[in-house]
């Protein structure tokens, strides 16, 4: 007999008793219902994180297909290596060197999407109870992982030069002081997912030492790198230190995502154990996406691509940021220098998540700022993705959003005048400098 | 200062004492590195599992990717949903009605290769010793994803028409006795790999039977089901059991593997689990390799392509049937009626493991039989491929594999005069009646 439901038979799964621990941990996001509606033509989103592929023209990837049915054919269609392709690993090299890391083809690991990469290093590294360390806020996608295995996350505070190295050092003494054990310190150095923001030089340096002091291997995830408006980012952390560091990477920003194929550049013996943890997971990533990357790489101008998606992604940020300006210039936001997003702080008495239906309602969708956090925090903040909607739209996005924001606003200042006026800050958010609003 | 080494010092790996508890599950096959060897063109691969892709037109396959891009382009390229897209699940759902199987769309799940989905259902349901009944011998790959959960796998014996209803029911008594937590029956119904049995009817509706009185659930791993030779295989267990079954799928064997699109079909509650859980790993399957198997089965006779390949595979069976008849005869092996696999068993005082070298020595590569086993069962049994070499070479390798075989027995009768002559009989071993030696 299957066991019945959970204490009280309000669960119907009847395998509800079976699952494992950490399933607990496996939770959909409380919006998603909302992104089902978000999705709607006349609703500009600025919601999602999705790549503008359609800037990609046809031709390349069909000029990449053809000469992968022509040349590599029945080996395109067969499985492949657990490590990926030899191929696809140098020209992974070939990309990263513009980001100032040297590295072996040996070293490189190829995934499905990085998203996988991080999910492989979570397994590996991650018994439950485990701390890991991430910014403040942090990508929503990570923490799912690492709760799926069971680790607990501890953000670390930001600013506009990214995560605050002090803050850093006292998040680790507090933990060794609880008899904690940390296992990552997971980071996106580049124009963060989701504040825009980036670490600076100085503080990658800083980072690493502290990381190295403490025994703690970084997790460095890098998508949006190449993606910069102005100047390029600083050097991958990856290019001064390798023992220390797992570095991830993808080809979803740069080329497309319907591929799925990303990559982790990993010391020796935790490359090993990727490797493993990879075959038992997929038996190998697909062959055929590792050949339409290399053949594209291979054959097509791609640093002319990125500048392409360059320009374009730099368009909708000066769109955003100027809507900014124009709609809500009582708000607080951070000025990415690449990448997709916008970190907007709303006044403390606004919660993001209660008044996304009512964006939704004016048209507009985003993401509230409590995906990224693993501790509740995040209520006044909101994400806006700058990457997919047309720069009119954009404008038009923030207008709604202004016209929903503001009537928020003012029915609260209704509401609120007998109740105390500040909610408590939220523990490590990003505080822009003024001179960036 | 990251920690160095393991006790003694001999291991170099700075992260040594920083992996999870699980990774110690994760090792790599003894004979890995001989088989790079075996990927020589000069050696008959009997060892593998691939399909035999050049049997796949060309044309069927530009035709697939002409029309992706043609009619899906953007929407291929971009990120998709975590369950997989309509579109493909409609046709999973019409490739499972072959095997008497009716779902929803809904209840389906796309994956990275079902290899993807098994460990998914392995992630969702086992804790650290947990146990999985398995079939025995049981493939290798999922031998790996249960033992990388930290579960124990428990062997139930088999013959010619599969799994032993009254072992399994042993099985489960002994191990309700021990206090342990079955989780788990994992089986391969049609052309097992590696033993290349079919489960009979009778003992499927049984082995149902039994799974639901002690709720346990069955994994019903199905990727050779439709590569019959004589008769179609009995229907899947699935199309009589809904709610205590999760069905394995796959488009590797039917398709190509290169593009890495496998499914699971579950009931309702452990679908969304394996929804959040795909999720969490890959964030979507690629939505390019789903647009291509798409497009293959709008367009192209997909059944008719599959008749070709079982042509193809039971010309490959009869040539090394025959083969074995041949040069072989009075060793024991099973008589597959689809699928890929032989089993072949040795005389007990033979090792397939320290007989390997000699054998890629003499230009022939097989799989030993202790992969197939959790508990160190396996050494005196082989399983030979038949789906990749041609049918000439299938005949040269078993040729090559007889003169190791009898060299070997040569070898041991005259160092073994004095030993016993009989070594411990491996339990739960297939033991082919004899008629169809």
């Amino acid at each position: 007999m299957t066991k019945q439901g959970s204490p009280g038979g309000t669960n119907l799964d009847p395998w509800y008793d079976n699952y494992a621990d950490r399933t607990a941990g496996l939770s959909a996001s409380a919006v998603r219902a909302l992104f089902a509606v978000a999705s709607r033509p006349e609703v500009v989103s600025l919601a999602g994180g999705m790549p503008y592929v359609s800037a990609l023209p046809d031709e390349l990837v069909t000029g990449a297909l053809e000469r992968v049915m022509r040349d590599q054919g029945p080996v395109a269609l067969q499985y492949g290596s657990g490590q990926g392709t030899p191929e696809v690993r140098e020209h992974i090299l070939e990309v990263m060197r513009t980001e100032g890391i040297r590295g072996s083809i040996d070293d490189v690991v190829v995934t499905t999407g990085s998203q996988q990469a991080l999910d492989l290093v979570s397994k590996i590294f991650l018994n439950p109870g485990d701390i890991v360390l991430a910014e403040a806020p942090s990508y929503v996608g990570a923490l799912g992982v690492f709760k799926s295995y069971q680790a607990q996350v501890r953000h670390v505070g930001m600013d506009a030069e990214g995560m605050i190295p002090e803050l850093l050092l006292e998040a680790i003494a507090a933990l060794k002081a609880e008899g904690q054990r940390i296992k990552l310190l997971y980071l996106i150095p580049n124009f963060q997912n989701p504040a825009g923001v980036t670490l600076s030089w100085e503080r990658r340096l800083r980072i690493i030492e502290i990381a190295r002091a403490h025994g703690i291997l970084i997790i460095e995830d890098n998508p949006y790198g190449l993606l910069y408006f102005d100047q390029p980012a600083p050097h991958a952390m990856r290019s001064v230190e390798e023992e220390g560091i797992v570095y991830l990477g993808s080809f979803s920003k740069t080329f497309a995502p319907g591929f799925r194929v990303g990559w982790a550049l990993a010391p020796h013996g935790i490359k090993e154990k990727l490797v493993l943890a990879n075959e038992s997971a997929v038996l190998s990533p697909s062959t055929f996406s590792q050949s339409v990357i290399t053949e594209y790489l291979n054959a097509a101008d791609w640093k002319g691509q990125i500048d392409t998606f360059r320009v374009m992604y730099r368009e909708r940020r000066d769109a955003m940021l100027e809507a900014l300006d124009d709609f809500l210039p009582e708000m607080s936001w951070t000025v990415p220098n690449g990448g997709f997003f916008v970190w907007l702080t709303l006044p403390e008495h606004l919660d993001s998540q209660s008044m996304l239906p009512r964006a939704v309602k004016e048209l507009v969708a985003y993401t509230p700022g409590t995906g990224f956090y693993a501790d509740g925090n995040g209520r006044h903040n909101i994400r806006l993705s700058f990457c997919y909607p047309k720069p009119d739209f954009i404008r038009e996005g923030v207008r709604r959003l202004s016209t929903v924001i503001n009537a928020e606003r003012a029915l609260l200042d209704t509401f609120m005048q007998s109740t105390p006026a500040v909610m408590p800050l939220d523990r490590g958010v990003v505080n822009p400098p003024a001179n960036i609003n």
